[in-house]
């Protein structure tokens, strides 16, 4: 076992973004760049600034992040065949992008030089030598991705190793053998490696792998076991395809079990965290089954109890759990709901005994809801209003009597028009307003406010910041479970609040309906 | 490379069945076996017939299955500590399956033999070696499991190997190594493979592995490698908490890339058609990032991937798909350019000039509707009738005059209703129809096909059978954008719609009008 360091170089925002259905805002992009450098990754590649216009956005925003830790990089290809490296524009965005790093791509095998970019070996030589020069002349330090490495090498290794001289005489600070398409199997892979590693000298060398042959997570611990000491892959393995290699379960393979180091160690516990913000930002559904971080990791099914799992944790885990910020689950009666309901009633200042059968209770009806399609981890204030609820610590500002909505749409005009009538009961008097907006759920919430801002001047502070949708069982067609959670703040803080039903705007009203209670149990 | 033949043993109708979420009914188990056989499975794995009655009913009916290939075998443990074993309630299920072959595990760690079972190390060995031989005895020929076997080397070599000993004396015909806690990295792993290949001397080896440090399929490969002749495994990876080694992975490496001689080699272009298979008989959404058999394995998106891929399949391709069964798809995004958008064109069978200036408005007008929130990826129908008008190959079979929905809510009675009108012109004449419904979107749906059913009876084939919604810029509040993707099926195929507006109602009827604009289209 060694401890020597390994970088961990992260391509989600790139790599990450070619996969099938995934496309991150630039808001979402700065948002995970951060949340990466908090979690300790040494490199941050942004994305390519010749490619679209959102990536060159997210390079001039991403210049204001106060980064502690990662460095951000540029991706980019060498200069085109036949042209002047100073007159390339493709080349010349990569400098304009403005970041400390530069990462280019240039061919390895003679199949892509002659066939696809249609030029000459030597040429295509020249062209990564002068690109990386050029690069580091202007500044920038330059990491070297040698495309198709192990196609190339098994086709002409001695061209394959050439092009990796040409990257180091242009004066590259680390080349990095990619696997393009993901075919290599691990045995051939590793011996590659070594050789490279060996002739590379004091050179770093990295290793950027695909699961296409489903051994994205294999090939990179073998390429660090051979001497590789950069990673290049994604957060949960998004990417192209069958997505790269798989950062969330490389890392505590490198780290716990070969024991190598990493600047993000000290952070492993967050490990989860990272894995499900990804899932947020991307909107996409989290994959239970990821090694190590997904939420059937350390699953058991079987009537265990409790108490006996954890004599025998250790026979049937292959680590403890805790270390990535995982945990234990006992698919039959799960224990760890009675703690954290204990914890959160603590936090709201209410003092019950755990034993006290009101508890079992609300788990009952936690379990009836969570069935439901409710879910309460982004939805701190539903669940609070809810708790409350069961412990008679709070009783409903307004009585809900009904709501309606009118959504009409004109192809001839092209006009689509919304309008919402909402009859609530305050201390006795009914409040019936109305009131119109382009879509269905904003003239819902104008209606709401409408006929609660007499009585409750103060709902005029709160402001709707996040609205998010998703449907739970999708192949149930048009009559899914929708949930529906919505964000609110006034100028002192943020609640989230949570709506599920067979009907998109009864699942919205939910969610805006907790929204203002909590606003005006608040101080009461 | 080596010819020697490797034996395929499923257990996706055992193991498998542990997955989270998963059960599998008796008739749908059948349905696996024969179809397990045909594709050329040496051997299905049934159940555990002392585990519960489902596994018990499952071998009493599969002994009238004709299968021409496949071994059945039952599952199950060794006897009791301190019982005789022809007195074993647990070991008798096992003879009642009544299966050629029993597959039976026993403990190789002695912390669990220690602390689990609570018996000696010198009664374990008896336990499984007086097992073997009942069962031999019997008339069954037995493959011996031995459970944690790569945690117990590690402990206590020598007795992880007197344990095989064991099964050999009772007259084993094969033993398989489970690494049971998926805790093994691929080195340690083919080393202890190898050091019981050469100890074990004619007894042929297997190899049982799990996905919990996401090196099932690495781990199987390099089992083989260092001389297994038999690997466990299940359609899909499917198994409890992270899963089993996937043999959809693992048998086009084994076949295509390691040479390996398997009696279903003659089948491969059926795999994904069995991954397929397995979903509906799970009921589960297909993965599709399944290496080999998932939808996105040869999915280009990226302009420049999908340019070369066209130019040169190899270029971007580890394999060929259609040995698998699956294809190349081209995505449309907006980080792909001209190339795609031909790529695509062909695919669709429309003869098009790169050149003709008609592509250039259409990628302007794509541009566009991407930016204002809609997506093709996963609606190649929508793309396809866009294409198709732009391309004048194209009209629409009705016009929408408009719609109206009425979603209301009385919270007295606890009723929600919808209900939606519909107006269309159909060849000059009017179509005006209601329908009522829980949702507003299932209710659009209803009128819109009553509205068309007159007129186009065929629109009694389709099926919606997936709706999704999702916000893009949620931070907009309840005025945010909102993207409808929908999935309709009829007999034969299966096809995606998209659309997107600040209110949700719009986006959905615009996925619903595609999605029948499609089906009317089909033929004509």
């Amino acid at each position: 076992m060694s401890n020597d360091k390994v970088f961990i170089y992260d391509t989600t925002l790139r790599d990450g973004t070619q996969c099938e259905g995934v496309s991150l805002s630039v808001a979402s992009k700065l948002r995970l760049a951060e949340k990466m450098d908090k979690f300790g990754f040494d490199f941050i590649e942004g994305g390519w600034p010749g490619s679209n216009p959102r990536d060159m956005a997210f390079f001039a925003q991403a210049k204001k992040l106060e980064l502690s830790h990662a460095k951000i990089t540029a991706f980019g290809a060498t200069r085109r065949a036949g042209s002047r490296v100073d007159k390339d524009a493709q080349v010349a965005l990569l400098l304009e992008a403005d970041t400390p790093y530069v990462t280019i791509f240039g061919k390895t095998w003679l199949l892509h030089v002659e066939e696809v970019i249609k030029t000459s070996a030597e040429e295509n030589l020249k062209m990564i030598e002068e690109t990386v020069a050029y690069l580091s002349e202007n500044g920038r330090k330059v990491i070297y991705d040698a495309e198709h490495f192990f196609d190339g090498y098994k086709d002409d290794s001695s061209y394959a190793l050439e092009t990796l001289e040409a990257a180091r005489r242009g004066g590259a600070e680390f080349v990095c053998l990619c696997d393009t398409n993901g075919g290599t199997l691990v045995d051939e892979f590793g011996s590659i490696v070594g050789d490279v590693v060996s002739r590379m000298g004091d050179m770093p060398v990295g290793v950027h792998c695909h699961d296409d042959s489903g051994l994205g997570v294999a090939l990179s611990l073998e390429g660090v076991r051979r001497g590789a000491s950069m990673v290049q892959g994604t957060i949960n393995g998004l990417g192209e395809r069958n997505g790269n290699a798989n950062l969330c379960t490389i890392i505590p393979n490198l780290s716990i079990k070969m024991r190598r180091n990493l600047d993000c160690a000290p952070n492993l516990s967050k490990l989860r965290d990272l894995s499900l913000f990804l899932d947020e930002m991307a909107n996409l559904r989290s994959d239970t089954r990821l090694p190590y971080v997904g939420a059937s990791s350390f699953a058991h099914k079987g009537g265990v109890h409790a108490d006996a799992a954890n004599k025998v944790k250790r026979s049937y885990e292959h680590i403890d759990p805790a270390l990535v910020g995982n945990r234990t689950r006992v698919l039959v009666s799960d224990m760890s709901g009675r703690a954290s309901v204990m914890m959160k009633a603590r936090d709201l200042g209410v003092d019950v005994d755990s034993k006290d059968p009101v508890i079992g209770e609300f788990l009952d009806e936690l379990k009836r809801l969570e069935f439901r399609g409710y879910e309460y981890e982004a939805a701190d204030a539903s669940f609070e209003l809810l708790l409350s609820k069961f412990l008679k610590k709070h009783s409903d500002h307004f009585k809900v009597r009904g709501y309606r909505v009118i959504v009409e749409r004109d192809e001839f005009a092209r006009t689509t028009k919304s309008e919402a009538t909402v009859k609530l009961e305050i201390d006795g008097s009914i409040e019936h307003t109305v009131a119109e907006a382009h879509g269905p759920v904003a003239a819902l919430d104008l209606a709401l406010r409408k006929a609660l801002v007499k009585k409750f001047p103060k709902i005029k502070d709160i402001e709707l910041s996040d609205f998010k949708v998703r449907i739970i069982d999708s192949d149930a067609g048009a009559n899914a479970t929708t949930r529906v959670q919505v964000e609110t703040k006034d100028s002192r803080r943020v609640w989230g609040t949570v709506g599920a039903s067979d009907n998109i705007i009864v699942a919205s009203w939910e969610a805006l309906k907790d929204a203002v209670e909590y606003k005006l149990s608040e101080d009461s």
